[in-house]
């Protein structure tokens, strides 16, 4: 192989979810099978880089000052949902299940991976009950640890508004039975029990 | 999304081995992990593109006007190993079961895909096996109908100067008994068959 192209492997190689063989074979296609594909994806790459930045309001990826989801004015006012990640606001986006809006923390709490407090998006959401903007909080953070402290952290920082507070349910996973649960996914499922309507 | 992140997660897209998680994965890794990354990236991509071409001689991805292989003089002369791609190629190499030269067709015969003798690397093949340069060629072409027609094709085309062909052997892959062997890969096998020594 040609230096230029272990460099290149090299690159491919650290994005997430690609291993060796799917950087050579990625790297091949670009340079023997779709020459015309290199230059497209450079200049995607080069426009993402240089369009999106952080939504002032929320924190999600946007090409504005605000992003199409805060800048839209069909979703529901007061309603916001917490997440950790713009990955996680994606995949809510694509449950079509929530009609609010957003606020993305950028990492949870971690103590371990020496993520503290103020690495994260919280003092702007903070703002954003404090102003009267967001009256009810959806906590869409993970069933671990850190989302847990997360949870903690926030809810004994929020200013006395009286907004409401709500964490996502936990449990077993749509589709799926008891006997396939871990044990700990049972433990959430059971505290997190609802009556029967 | 943003409309250059959906540009951006569509090229990713395209890349072989890669869905539509993994592009939004990788897209979301280069702009809010590690958005340092992707400079890299585009630099190790144009890199590859100004500085890969072909090699004169064998049609491997080279820096130079000969490959690396082609250049080595420790590297056995006379004998040389004809492949479909550079991926076979570095399969091969990888195997260090070689230590000849090799020459790449970028291809093989297909009248489905429209892939027809001129789209192949074979005129300058001939070229080789004519100046005397190679003397011994063993196909390692694929065991399958295309591959099949690329070898036929090849061998009704060679000069008459005594080159001696092999074909790499088909059988059982190492590891693997007869009973996880499907049909068409028995038959080769056993018209594969050696005298044991």
């Amino acid at each position: 192989m040609t230096p230029s192209l272990e460099q290149l492997q090299k690159q491919l190689k650290q994005l997430p979810g690609i291993g060796y063989r799917s950087a050579e074979r990625i790297a091949l296609h670009l340079l023997v099978e779709k020459p015309g594909k290199l230059p497209e994806l450079v200049a995607a790459l080069q426009a993402a880089a240089a369009g999106v930045r952080r939504c002032v309001v929320c924190g999600n990826l946007s090409e504005e000052e605000q992003c199409p989801i805060c800048a839209d004015e069909k979703r529901k006012t007061g309603q916001v949902c917490v997440v950790e990640n713009v990955q996680d606001l994606a995949a809510i986006e694509r449950s079509a299940a929530f009609r609010g809006r957003y606020h993305v923390l950028h990492g949870k709490l971690s103590p371990i991976r020496g993520v503290a407090p103020e690495d994260l998006n919280l003092s702007a959401l903070l703002q954003r009950i404090t102003s009267g903007e967001a009256t009810e909080l959806i906590l869409a953070l993970s069933n671990d640890v850190e989302g847990e402290a997360t949870c903690h952290y926030l809810i004994e920082r929020l200013p006395k508004t009286g907004v409401s507070v709500t964490r996502i349910g936990f449990g077993l996973p749509s589709g799926s039975g008891v006997l396939y649960a871990d044990a700990v996914t049972l433990k959430s499922a059971l505290e997190g029990r609802r009556d029967y309507k």
